[in-house]
């Protein structure tokens, strides 16, 4: 993190001149969380994380990640909740634009990546339009992890050519807008983000552009958690499969998806994160 | 990583029948080493590495990454290299599983994600053929950073609606064959993994199948790395764009780029893996 200087420490004309100790300057870290497994965060969100003064996360965040944030520091869930309060994307923008104007450290911790399918782009145009430094941290999005826990390539020579991430929520609510054409050709991985409720509608305008039923298709509920659960089947098959989701999952068509294997995974590789933060 | 029991410390029957100590069962772990800087290596990538037997890795992989491996551990580059000797994937993937059946614990260390063109799908189904146990580690894949680093998300409301990655590399040399009318429409961001060389041909088929000239465009060089460089253009301005391009690079082709911001990178944050290691 770069090293913003407290300026209220020091004794200068420029601090007396205002009257009052100036606070330094905030700033805004975007940071991609990974998937769920803290052993998927990259050094740099860990490190970013570890100087945080104010964490805004999301609900796929989970606890043992929000506890390697300092403990004096605050922690905000801007969760979509359906019973609680939540905040709307223009409330958070200004959250994070207000504590980084106050002179906080502000991580903005997200699940996955912040650029896909996160609204991390809105957020760090807030920043810009008000001028608070904001910085984004990559992370391992929840395909790759998928991809990995199932041992099933999203390309691969002959029968993935190419992987495209879409999301099945519809800005308006109702059926995802997709180029459906484009989506039902051979040798290409698609990857469906925040798609079980529309697995239906999915499945069925993949089929009617012409995509073949028996396409392997495969579901992966909480990738990199101790409770990942995959469901391999077809594209014919995904709708009914997809009822039995209840957690996070993506869905994912495509033919290299025959080589996923199926099933619970093992149990998480100790945690070694007491080491690291040592 | 698990814990392979050495039989060969054991004094048991079946030992001793086989004549010989029998070794501990070796593995392959294919892992994701990020895109390049140390830091966004995940924490799982960096333990598994640290107890690493033999390290199999590609060009991509820097020495500071390599320098996190023991120092007793048997390096081995695979990069694709004109003038010295290189491996065909077909020898990369009987060395890898030579080495597991000969009892290391063989760490396949690759530039991004192991799934995303990074030919891992190949080396797990060797693996699996020959009965050698094989996990994926994912990693930040380049794209991820290329965005982060850019301050240009690949997804993002109202101007790309998804996201597709493909290769400008042909299998048989020459133009990449791709599906050049899906990768026209508007608010899809298209990010063209080894496609430098093909700048040229590659815009080309974009403007002929109908995407606008003036979409933005951003080629991200080096990205995380000290001298990651930023070219922003239009589509129709690629071609010229490539030509100054020497390191790994990725075509960033849509409506979101416009967000990007174009240049160098600031300096590498102070590297803290010393402190990781210790
Ligand atoms: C708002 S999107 C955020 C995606 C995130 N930015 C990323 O890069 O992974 C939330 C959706 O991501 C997917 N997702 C996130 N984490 C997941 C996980 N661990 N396993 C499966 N799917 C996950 C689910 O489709 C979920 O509905
Ligand atoms: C064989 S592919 C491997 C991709 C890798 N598996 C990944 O997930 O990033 C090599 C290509 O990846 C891209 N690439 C890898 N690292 C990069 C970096 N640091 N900056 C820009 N492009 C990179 C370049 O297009 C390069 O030609």
């Amino acid at each position: 993190m770069p090293n913003h200087e407290n300026r209220s420490k020091r004794s200068g004309s420029f601090v007396l001149l205002n009257g009052a100790p100036k606070r330094a300057a905030g700033a805004v870290w975007l940071v991609g969380a990974g998937p769920g497994d803290p052993e998927l965060l990259t050094i740099k969100a860990l490190k970013v994380l570890q100087a945080a003064e104010v964490v805004v996360h999301d609900g796929l965040v989970s606890d043992e990640i929000l506890d390697l944030a300092p403990a004096s520091a605050r922690r905000i869930s801007v969760a979509k909740r359906k019973s609680r309060h939540s905040y709307s994307q223009d409330e958070i923008n200004r959250m994070l634009v207000a504590f980084a104007l106050d002179g906080l450290k502000v991580v903005r911790l997200k699940g996955g990546d912040p650029f896909i399918f996160g609204r991390g782009g809105e957020e760090l145009e807030a920043c810009r339009e008000a001028r608070v430094e904001c910085q984004v941290v990559p992370g391992v999005t929840a395909a790759l992890a998928a991809g990995a826990g199932a041992g099933a390539p999203l390309t691969h020579r002959g029968s993935a050519q190419a992987v495209t991430f879409v999301t099945g929520h519809a800005a308006k609510g109702g059926e995802p807008d997709l180029d459906w054409e484009s989506l039902a050709k051979p040798n290409l991985t698609v990857v469906i983000y925040m798609g079980v409720s529309m697995a239906g509608p999915i499945a069925a305008r993949l089929l009617g552009a012409g995509r073949a039923g028996s396409t392997p298709a495969l579901i992966v509920e909480n990738a990199s958690r101790a409770d990942e659960r995959r469901v391999l089947t077809t594209l014919a098959g995904l709708p009914q499969a997809a009822e039995s989701v209840s957690g996070p999952a993506l869905l994912i068509v495509g033919e290299a998806m025959a080589l996923a294997h199926a099933g619970q995974a093992p149990p998480q590789v100790e945690a070694v994160l007491r080491k690291v933060r040592a």
